[in-house]
């Protein structure tokens, strides 16, 4: 298996000057468009090749498959995540502060979010990303063990509640049926639903800042336990 | 609007006996089975009418949407979450428990994590399960406020595990360049993803015990903040 993200030379046999020549970039622009309209259902190799006045036959001169165009086309979306930030700052606020950006550029683009839950992440973008959440763990004292398994927890959490959001406000109506029955939850039957009503819609960015405020405590608080080969022969959840 | 878990009478004008009458049972079984067969995308009104042998146009008697009905199946395919267990053991362990139990029915029913991503869960299942959580945080110490937005984290951190590795279960090669890029990254550019490479992927049960711990710790270490109108009218979230 060859990696996707290395270039893949193709000599183009096409001679027509009207057409820009067809090139991997120029498939992962075209899908990273088409993503953002019409969201991941929308990414076929057919609506691509379409868009670019070929046939889905040229494309796989240059992407192998769909899931390897969905691997480029999320990383190709991640390029916007800034993860330098100011070197000022503690570990923690400087890593508060790139989550909140890998959140908002997953926000910002319709359907990277559903796509980024799907894909293993590994382009220069992702990478990128991963190397600088183990270095600011690291910086946090974080032992390396403990920072693999976070980094992981810490992005499909910020994936996720990208991916809920995005998906509820394609919504008309975003909360749906959901804040008219927990509005009218029977207080006998469910008391603590009740009492707190109110509470599981509300937040606004204090929210968010909970949230990864909780994470990074459970990280400090939870060193991660040995792992042996035999126990994870034993039963393997992932 | 109106609520879509409390039935709906609609008398049947038809007199076939050979047909199963309709109903919203009915709706909703033949859609839980198109979702574990074919996954979300399967699972469209045209598709569950032509697996009833009747027209998509007799379904809105019974559900208003296809958003509707989604809720409806997520909602049936938690039924066999175990909120109760025996009420020994702590808190804790029975929380942890829950959640185990959420994710192995999601993780078992093809397409319904991705499901349970985009709806909004409130139906009698999805509220049994929370009352549960709330119930058993409230045991914890943890204050009703914090109880009600960890909850939510709770729930869509299981869920977005499940929605990962179902999605990542449907692949041929369920790695896919992943395994290939990490083992292969470039020691100099990613020094501290080259010394972790072996991490990311490994863990078993062991590991999904470490996120719930981790989840639960940083959440008992996080009390809310207090939430005023004035706050969350100057910049929504969510």
């Amino acid at each position: 298996m060859r990696d996707p993200f290395v270039d893949r030379k193709v000599t183009s046999r096409r001679g027509g000057p009207t057409k820009a020549p067809l090139s991997q970039e120029a498939i992962v622009t075209a899908a990273l468009e088409l993503l953002s309209r019409e969201g991941p259902e929308g990414m076929s190799l057919r609506k691509v090749a379409q868009s670019l006045e070929t046939g889905a036959a040229s494309l796989y001169a240059y992407v192998e498959s769909l899931e390897e165009l969905q691997a480029l086309v999320c990383d190709r979306g991640l390029a916007d995540v800034k993860v330098a930030g100011s070197s000022k700052g503690d570990w923690r606020k400087r890593l508060v502060r790139l989550l909140t950006s890998y959140l908002l550029v997953l926000i910002r683009t319709p359907g990277l979010a559903q796509l980024a839950m799907k894909t293993i992440a590994v382009g220069p973008n992702a990478l990128r990303i991963l190397e600088a959440i183990l270095g600011l763990l690291e910086a946090g004292g974080v032992e390396r063990g403990t920072a693999a398994w976070a980094s992981d927890l810490l992005t499909l959490h910020v994936t996720a509640i990208a991916a809920a959001q995005s998906d509820r406000q394609q919504r008309a109506d975003p909360l749906g049926p959901a804040a008219l029955v927990i509005d009218s939850v029977s207080p006998a039957r469910y008391p603590l639903i009740f009492a707190a009503r109110e509470d599981p819609f509300s937040g606004g960015p204090r929210r968010l800042a909970w949230v990864l405020d909780v994470l990074v405590a459970g990280i400090l608080n939870t060193p991660r336990p040995p792992t042996t080969g035999k126990t994870l022969s034993k039963k393997r959840m992932a």
